[in-house]
């Protein structure tokens, strides 16, 4: 068969490094550019030194135009946010195309103004929002797919079997926390390891980017508008996000029911897995898999949720989204376990 | 002046440590008396080597009757759940107790049953409860304290003031998280170190013996009855418990609404501290300070707390009730910042 | 092609989990039994966690007696030492074996005797010592397998070059450090995570027990006998070994000239990686690398090694020994990289 | 009493943070200014949080010119290197300095030139080397102290009682590792939290300017001249330093013989505790304490030091420093304990 022949834009950062990760073992793909600006020319194992021995690539510059991209299949985004916008556009016709970060994800040009400081474009209409597990069908078909958030990737699996059992009344509140590489590659403050490593601390209260990307998909999985109250907050460990997510509902449930809810809605899809008492992100770390725990206690409800938000919450995540667009077994260059401990 | 003469029974677990390294250090304490069954005979140093070099003090047994407990002033309870209950009845006349255990924090016989397993003693009514800043009058005129909790210290805390003003409508969430220490000093398979050190989880569901604690105290400071979803999570990370407080009030509120409310009611409290955007643990590590952050979306509230757990939820906390009940200034011997970082 | 049978001996253990791990994974095994007595019955991904999905495995107990052990064609033997020493030599005819434990590391009876309590087995002289770069030969061809520690890994990997090319001089300093998860999987007080999270100390100064293992193997390496200083140091990170190796040459040495002795030694060794300035535990962890970099002063050369204690330090050396013993690729099954960060 | 008054210039890096939050509770001293240019204006608690509530001080731009500086007993420097070269030499006569940069510790002006890139300056010669414990009668007397770096001062507390001894025979090889702290406060890549929470690795091979300090100070301990192979390391923590020295004696030493000379040594040496079996970071953290072990295996010798680099390896040692300068006792403001764990 004829691999798939794919591009990487933004290969310096962490989401970009790991796509060329799994890419690189991924048995139907063939990695064909990544580009970094700042690394251009240097290998790909010189800047990511786990890499070493393992690939021979080296950083490109990306073209100024790039329309006349050729012989790719695929490209993927892993740029800051408002570079996608610009590029995707110009990819010629008969390339894909996912972008991980957040110029696509949004539908409502108002919304979209006030969070991202930019116009919608109009692409935005082709683009399907890639949270593989409830939206394949879509995704199979789609040319475009914007890879959901890692933030928005922990709540809305957590969320969207309850919410789409129409149940849930009134508010809904997410505690969500991230590990440091979500900030990036790039040493900040805020990353700066003798503050961060004993640290706990909440960011953004009432104002974070990822809540209308999280209503938005909400918004699709049922009629009831819930008012979300979600709350991000930064733990000192390198990877993972934990969202743990407090709803009431209509009626009673036990916790046989909930579970049974859960069970149902993510039968067959193979990267959520249900577990008992909760998740922990040791256990996802370096993994595809959202694991999830739900409880009641009559009409409240809590549900846990984990994943790394490097691959389930990036990388992985819209590899998954490319094998349902190219008709391969989703699960493909993905089926990887994280070590014990 | 007489310094006063103090005893702590539980000398070897970590708020046992606290507290001898606090008292140690306290101007107006001799510390006459360090309980350890399991270390007697050995030096307190040798056990907690942090100590070593300022203290000779070695490690008794506790007498199976302290009935004639002489020459003591004040004897702390730092033992596991159960054994004070004992214990403190006991005690001769003058000599007052302040208990850092669950035994004599609730009231309700049938609530402390179900939760600690064990019958009410009948001094429970003359127990105060200790969080001082919210109690200081009683505490002043208390022979007996019971010292709160480290998650009821931090979440009471962050929700006594805009609970007190009687307009929070609804029901509160609290997503807790505490560092390893809150384990205790023995080893155990949460607290192992491989497992522990990239993890974060959630334990016990709807199913905390802290509910009842916070829930008596809310009550006590407001006519409304709220429900409570408390929740609690394992950070990796020694020391500190962070608490972020979800509410609703029946009026908008804005910030600055907020923020007026929570510097009136702790006008005076030198240890709360009120800080923008979000507490740290990392800035009360080793520390009596709670510091507390609040934030209005209008009618929906979020307040964040930030404390030691072993200082002001337990070793520190108790002392500064000591100091009120022996009627000296309550900060003494409390005043000391943590390192940056 | 037929699979080859493998059986996990004591599957419950850091090393026994990341040995099933890597072997369900790996395209030519197929894994027949795994035992752990305190887990018989149960789903190996109720205890292994990471492997929620991946598996339909159960524990088994082990039989007392292994001599009818059938359709299996090797066994892995992954148990506290002492154990395998009895049930190694129980296996019937066809049947091979890699110890992971300590029990056939050491050829002399005496040293042996001294350092691990036990008498030296008969079976110990068809044992081959399976540090694979140095040792691939006579691996190729041995029924039995010893399979080195995680430290004799770390400095012999690190030493062999040099101490190949007869030019040492004097004694060889090791200072070798290590993450908690060589302690094992059973919590302890070295292991407590409050203590352990911000720690740093020696251990057993003088007294290792991987001192004889080391100069055994160094001293099949060159007819110089080197005095070996060896000290162990307990890092606060869940995985890794680093050793710094500090010896003297009879010759200048040039960086280049060290430099090119190593990559000389290690032609051909996919899993050694020649790195600049240092190697870095991050960079190696959850693979089957081992990265070193080696320095010269003139006469003082520093050696640095880095592994993942629980892959090239354990499981996986074991799985690349397989590989050569059953004349397969040496790195089937062990070619991923670890993440970035 | 008068208190002496106090000046930091630097105060907003982590040793002029410690350095403010120790003088602030110093019985006998009034901190009288604080520069910090790029903080100017700003409260000190507002950049240093561990400070709220403690002080109102504010930060001022240093001048130019502080030749006028009035009112002041003490100035403490705590700039990048290269900085007060050019400012003590301005200072008004009677006030002393204490500078916990390297720009006075290196007597050799081709040495100095070589490490520092800059002219040794003429006020050399009147600086006495910081290094209590060695040094205390020059101290005692000094206008001008250099104040030992932090790895010298962990790697010479370790080296001096049995380098005075004139026993030591051939080379001395040094491990030493260092906390993230000791990179200072601002972000960089090699203090990035995702890459540094799990990583170890060296650094400077052959190269480390801390080096001609170390020897420059041994040198004036004993006759003898021994090659000295100083290697430093990065620990994955946020405070500590930690050194393993291993060196050769002319005579056989027993562990008894060893312990005697050091105890002897430091005899009323507060500061310096002498461990059994392995000093550990976590018990010295936030403290003044330097805790050794040294042991024996006949003529190989292994000593090991653990400090808080930033109190021990700077601000503390600094005031320990200005306690002798102002004939009180050496111990004041600096006797705390830290925390268990």
């Amino acid at each position: 068969m004829k691999p798939i022949r794919a591009a990487i834009f933004g290969g310096s950062g962490y989401g970009g490094s790991e796509l060329i990760r799994i890419l690189l073992f991924h048995p139907a793909v063939e990695l064909a550019l990544v580009t970094a600006n700042e690394h251009a020319g240097k290998r790909v194992a010189d800047v990511h030194r786990n890499l070493l021995g393992l690939t021979d690539l080296s950083f490109e510059s990306a073209a100024e135009d790039i329309s006349s991209l050729s012989n790719v299949d695929i490209a993927f985004f892993a740029l800051p946010h408002g570079q996608a916008l610009n590029l995707i556009p110009q990819l010629p016709k008969g390339v894909k195309a996912i972008d991980l970060s957040g110029d696509f994800r949004i539908d409502d040009a108002d919304i979209f103004k006030r969070f991202y400081k930019n116009e919608r474009h109009a692409l935005q209409s082709e683009f399907v929002y890639g949270l593989t597990e409830t939206n394949r069908e879509a995704i199979r078909s789609a040319r475009y797919v914007a890879n959901p958030g890692c933030f928005a990737t922990a709540t809305l699996l957590a969320l969207a079997p309850i919410t789409a059992s129409g149940l849930v009344t009134g508010k809904i509140v997410v505690d969500a926390k991230t590990g440091s590489s979500g900030s990036g590659a790039k040493a900040a403050a805020n990353t700066h390891h003798p503050q961060r490593s004993n640290s706990f601390y909440a960011y953004k209260p009432f104002q974070h980017q990822h809540v209308p990307e999280i209503e938005q998909h909400l918004g699709a999985l049922t009629d009831v508008r819930n008012e979300l109250v979600f709350m991000t907050h930064s733990l000192p460990v390198s990877r993972g996000i934990f969202a743990s997510c407090y709803l009431e509902t209509t009626n009673n449930l036990t916790n046989e029911d909930v579970e049974n809810m859960y069970r149902k809605y993510y039968e067959g899809s193979f990267f959520v897995r249900l577990v008992d008492g909760s998740p922990d992100i040791n256990w996802v770390k370096n993994t595809n898999f959202c694991d999830i725990a739900a409880h009641s206690n009559g009409r409240q409800i809590v549900v846990f949720s984990a994943i790394d938000n490097l691959v389930k919450g990036a990388a992985g995540q819209a590899v998954q989204n490319m094998n349902l667009m190219f008709a391969i077994e989703e699960k493909t260059g993905l089926v990887f376990a994280g070590g014990n401990p």
